[in-house]
C-alpha cells in the first residue's frame, strides 16, 4: 500500500450490529443473578457480541500478534537495555520462552510474532523523520494484512528496545502537553535516563513542529515500525468487526493515531490494563477508556492484554452458559 | 467441634516457607523481562510458592467451595429477592446453571456447594442471637472440615438471601463505625431498602452491645451459617498452608473474624476483587488488602475470586514457564 492510500482505509468504518447487541442485552436480563451484578463482565459480553455481529459471541479463535521493530533513538541512550535485545527477544518468542508465550497458552490464544526490518532501525527522530513514507506504509500494511479471517478477538503488542521513548514522542505529538507528561522509566531507567528521554521527546517536537498535527505524519516522523503495524492491525480489525483488547503504553500510543484521525475509530477496542508506565493512564483518560486491570504490569509484548483476555473469557462463559430464571425455576426480584 | 474449642484453632498458625519464597525471588530476577515488569503477577507467584511451601508452585488442584445459608433477618424485608431463592440457587449450582459454574469451568477448578441447614434459617438478629453456640460451631466445623488434602489454592464463596445485611452487621461489630458505613444495595434494593438494612444493623448493635467485642461472639450473634463456614474453611487453609483468594463483601466480612481474633491470620489470603457493594472497599482498606480486580462485580458465589483465579494462573504460568536470560541468550540491562 502506498502511504497516500492509508487515508482511504479510514472511510466507511463499520459500527456494531444492533441486533446482536439487543440479543445480548435481552439474554443478560434473564440470567440467574441480580441485574448488573456481574459488573463489567456484562459489558464485555455485550461488546463482544455487538462487534462480532453475532449472539452468542464466540471465543474459539483468539489471536495475539506481536510486532517487533528497532529504533534509531536508542543512540540517545534512552533504554536500560542494548538494542540487540529486540532480535534476541524475537528469538525468545520463537523458542517459547517469553512471558507472552506462557500467557497466550493460558488463554488458548494463537500467537504470531512479526519482526519488521530489524536490521534497519528507524532514523533517530531527534535528527530526521523516523521513517520515510515508504517505510511507514510498509509497516502499516504489514500490520493491516496480518489480521485475516476475522478472529473472534484480537490483541496486538510490541517488542522494540527504545520504544517507550517513541511512544512518548508520539503521544506528545498527538495530544500535546509537556514531554514530561508522557515520559517514564520504561524498562527501568533511572532519573537521569528519564531526563534523557524527555530531552529526546522535546528535541523531536522542536524538529518536526507543525508536521505533527497530522496524526499519520506524526506516526511516520516520531513513531516506529511496530507502532505503525499495530495501528494497521487495529484498523483492519475494525473493518472485519473484530473486537480488540488493547495492551499498554506503546500499543495505546500507536492506536491513538487512528482515534486522532477519525474520532470513534477505536470504538471496537477496550483497554486491557493500565500499565505502570505513567503516561499510559493519561493516554487512556484522553481516549475515555477505563482499563480492566491495574496491576502494575509494564512489559509490553501484549502481556497485559493477554491477562485481560481471561476476564473476557469469563464474561462470555457466564453470559453464554448461565441458566435463565425460567430455566432454573429461580424466583425473580420481589415487587418493590 | 464444640464452640469453646474454636479458639484453639488459632494457636500455632503456620507462616510462609522462606526457602520457597527465596527460590521464587531468585528465579524471578533471572527471567527474560525487565525487573518488576510483570507487576503484581510477580508478587502472586512468589506468594503462592511461599504459602504452598514449594517452588515451583503448582495449580493443578484449584478448589472453589460455595456455602449456602438462610437468614432470619429477611423477615425485616432487607432483600430484593425472597428467601426461597437460596435453595433454588443451590439447585441451580447443582444443575450447572449459575455464574460460578461457568467461571469454575473456565479456570479448571473443582466446585463444591455445601448447603447448611437451609430449612432452619438463623434467628432474626435484631431480636436474638443469630445462632446458638452449637449452631455456630457446627457451621464453622463444616467449613473447617470441607478443606481437605491441601488443594493448591482455595476460593470460598457464599449464597444466602439477606446476607449482605448480615455482613454489614458483622463488619460494623468488628470494625465499628456507623451502620451506614457498611450497608449498601446488595442484590439491588432501593434507597428505602437500604434504610431498612441500616435500621436492622443499628438494632443489632443495640441489642447485642458489648458482646460483639469478641469476634467469634460477633459471628455467632449477627453472622450466619455460610459466614461461619467460610471463616472455618479459610482457617483450615491456613493450617494446611493453602493460599486463598478472597471473594466479595460477605466473604471478606466473614474472614475478618479471623484477623480480628489473631492479627495476621489472613496473611495467606489475597483480595481477588473489590465488589460494587460499597462496604467492601472499606473492609479491604481495614485489612490492608489491595484487590486484584475492580470491575463492579457484586454477585457473591465466589464469582469475583473465580475471575481473579485467571490472574493467578497467568502469574504462575509466566513465572514457571519463562526462559531465563542465560537460557535464551538475551542480554541483560546495561550498566547505568
Amino acid at each position: 500500500m502506498h502511504y497516500d492510500d492509508i487515508a482511504k482505509l479510514f472511510e466507511n468504518l463499520p459500527s456494531v450490529d444492533p441486533d446482536a447487541q439487543d440479543a445480548a442485552s435481552s439474554r443478560e436480563g434473564n440470567l440467574t443473578k441480580p441485574a448488573g451484578s456481574l459488573g463489567r463482565l456484562e459489558d464485555l459480553s455485550a461488546w463482544c457480541a455487538a462487534w462480532q455481529g453475532r449472539h452468542p459471541a464466540t471465543l474459539d479463535n483468539i489471536r495475539i500478534i506481536v510486532f517487533a521493530g528497532n529504533h534509531g533513538i536508542t543512540a540517545q541512550g534512552v533504554s536500560a537495555f542494548p538494542p540487540e535485545v529486540t532480535v534476541q527477544m524475537v528469538a525468545n518468542f520463537a523458542a517459547g520462552g517469553a512471558a507472552i508465550n506462557q500467557l497466550a497458552a493460558v488463554q488458548g490464544a494463537r500467537l504470531d510474532v512479526i519482526p519488521l526490518d530489524l536490521d534497519t532501525p528507524t532514523a533517530d527522530f531527534t535528527k530526521a523523520p523516523a521513517m520515510t513514507e515508504a517505510e511507514c506504509a510498509a509497516a502499516f500494511t504489514a500490520g493491516y494484512e496480518a489480521v485475516e479471517d476475522a478472529p473472534d478477538v484480537l490483541v496486538v503488542g510490541e517488542m522494540g528496545i527504545g520504544n517507550t521513548t517513541t511512544a512518548a514522542a508520539l503521544a506528545c505529538a498527538l495530544f500535546g502537553g509537556d514531554p514530561t507528561d508522557w515520559t517514564g522509566p520504561g524498562t527501568g531507567v533511572d532519573a537521569a535516563g528519564v531526563a534523557l528521554k524527555v530531552r529526546a521527546v522535546a528535541a523531536a517536537m522542536e524538529l518536526h513542529g507543525p508536521v505533527l498535527d497530522d496524526p499519520l505524519r506524526a506516526l511516520r516522523c516520531v513513531g516506529g515500525r511496530e507502532l505503525a503495524a499495530m495501528a494497521g492491525a487495529v484498523l483492519a480489525a475494525r473493518h472485519q468487526r473484530v473486537p480488540v483488547i488493547l495492551d499498554g503504553f506503546v500499543t495505546t500510543a500507536a492506536v491513538s493515531v487512528l482515534e486522532k484521525t477519525v474520532p470513534g475509530a477505536l470504538d471496537h477496542c477496550v483497554a486491557g490494563h493500565v500499565s505502570g508506565e505513567p503516561g499510559h493512564r493519561r493516554l487512556l483518560e484522553r481516549l475515555g477508556k477505563e482499563p480492566l486491570l491495574d496491576i502494575g504490569m509494564r512489559l509490553g509484548e501484549a502481556s497485559g492484554a493477554a491477562v485481560a483476555l481471561g476476564i473476557l473469557r469469563c464474561a462470555l462463559a457466564a453470559h453464554n452458559g448461565m441458566a435463565t430464571f425460567a430455566e432454573a425455576a429461580v424466583s425473580g426480584e420481589l415487587d418493590p
